[in-house]
């Protein structure tokens, strides 16, 4: 039996039980988008992610500047799913020897973009040689005041389900990486441009550590569609999204026009959004927008709603009140 | 430029001030065997390796059980390293089509060893496949009393340097697996054990937190000339070892006899030893022994001494007296 066989989850579930019983107090482990380590006013959380060439990237498509970015990007939205504050990162490389120092001193400069702009330093790491494929790993410790940190098992009954950002962009611009034949006019190189770029919601995240009314939090990189069912599978309940409220973008719209059945599958599927998906009080709602629109001059997105308390966590998709068939799961590396 | 043609040392050198400047009061960034993030009561010490198949392991010879245990092992003796008491550890895989799930299952079996010993969950991690090589990155978290961590950067002159425990089996180990057709006698099986089965100085690193008299520390990992020569250039000091007092197991004398100049050479070069590096008051050494051996049932080992504060940071060999020549550095991945 190999990895495909069971896919990654599959894997996970055959040690997860032996790895989770009898933490500390307070203490969080595998299942969540970071793990929580109980201190004194603080709680820590952490992430981890690693990405392999010609897997997660295509070298010469993406650049060593871009590269570098993406990978510090990827893990900081786990910190901001949280509702965490950047503390500091560790990276570790795997480099063959067709690598040059130029392409890993660019590579070193896109990393040191969100370094700066959310003030975590790089504190550590690890560099070897790969006789194979270039290999990274990025591990982000974060920060959230006592208690107040988001997980995916918080949804409740009547919670509207919301998103901060357009979704399906990153998977239509990496259906244009992955068949280089397709034409890439100016929609494509955007959406291959963001696909290259995600922006971790860190400040957004932020905010939503001090609102009570949001729920359950994770971060979109597998797609809402099995990224929702994680939420699902730990709240215990049922969900409904509501295609025709799911936001697109203005160049995603440009490029496919009419065709929203092929946007929907992106915004669903797509994966590598890396928007916050949050679950919220409906009754709080208009508040929370209020303030969040407020303090960031852009609204949260209101796309589905948590219909019941459940034991068979089922996602129900409908567009304009008609129910729709599953659009295909989410991304999972080995089932794929 | 490839990376061989700089080394690790050399690319870290390239970003490393990038990286260390305007950091928060407290906080360690690269350059130690850990990170030290401050926090209330403890600091927090953190530290991640990557290991890569056919660079760190050869797969069919360390096997699922022993490459799980080593990979979190290596890790805990950067902990045991700062003085630190394990908190939890996050492990990424990259794993290619030709892995079966069972050698995870061992491998992840292996993995636990240390984790229950040493009561440090697995936390989170990644998994994903890999087009080359099987890639494991660990991290792990402990933790100190607030101000109690070990650094590289505390040897004063006149402090005696000492080992925790014999040198060189591993790197002797490392031999026997690199050259197949040597003969492999019970004591090369046993080497080779000792290479595959580090067991990180977690109490005994434990203890000397709460003494004042050890001033620096650091583990072995590429053998103490490599490894001394951190100690020195960060300490602004020099030193010198005294061959014959390193501390050889009965193992390798039984293996080389009367090859002292081979054992001396696998002692200072070999790596992998995952013993503590340590200075110590020469003052205070006597008592500190006294208690080490009354604790763990074993003395430690002087090997010497650092003899000048010195921007020159040399480190000096002798045998029974007299000077000898370099026995060749350690292990640099890129420039061995």
């Amino acid at each position: 039996m190999i990895l495909k066989d069971i896919g990654e989850f599959g894997f996970i579930d055959r040690f997860k039980g032996n790895f989770t019983k009898n933490l500390p107090a307070g203490m969080q482990g595998i299942g969540d988008d970071c793990a929580v380590i109980p201190s004194e006013s603080y709680d820590y959380v952490v992430t981890t992610d690693m990405l392999v060439e010609d897997v997660h990237f295509i070298t010469k498509e993406i650049g060593g500047y871009q590269l570098g970015k993406k990978s510090l990007a990827v893990n900081l939205s786990d910190i901001a799913a949280e509702a965490g504050e950047p503390v500091g990162s560790f990276l570790s490389l795997a480099v063959p020897s067709t690598v040059s120092v130029e392409f890993l001193d660019e590579f070193m400069k896109g990393y040191a973009y969100f370094t700066e702009k959310y003030n975590c330093p790089l504190l550590g790491g690890d560099t070897t040689k790969s006789l194979g494929p270039l290999v990274i790993n990025v591990t982000v410790i974060g920060r959230v005041p006592k208690g107040k940190f988001k997980t995916r098992s918080s949804a409740q009954k009547g919670d509207f389900i919301c998103v901060t950002g357009p979704l399906g962009d990153s998977g239509a611009g990496l259906d244009f990486l992955l068949n280089p034949s397709l034409n890439r006019n100016d929609n494509a190189l955007e959406l291959i441009h963001r696909h290259h770029n995600p922006e971790p919601r860190i400040p957004e995240g932020m905010f939503f550590a001090s609102r009570p009314e949001v729920h359950a939090m994770m971060d979109i990189s597998d797609g809402i569609g099995s990224d929702m069912k994680h939420i699902l599978d730990e709240s215990k309940v049922s969900a409904l999204i509501e295609l025709e409220r799911l936001p697109l973008s203005d160049v995603m719209q440009n490029e496919y026009g009419e065709q929203r059945s092929k946007m929907y599958k992106y915004a669903v599927t797509g994966g590598e959004d890396y928007e916050l998906l949050l679950t919220v009080d409906s009754s709080m709602f208009g508040t929370l927008n209020f303030d969040y629109s407020n303090k960031f001059g852009k609204e949260l997105f209101r796309i589905g709603k948590i219909i019941e308390t459940s034991e068979n966590c089922k996602l129900f998709l409908t567009e304009n009140g008609w129910p729709v068939n599953s659009l295909g799961s989410g991304f999972d590396h080995f089932m794929a």
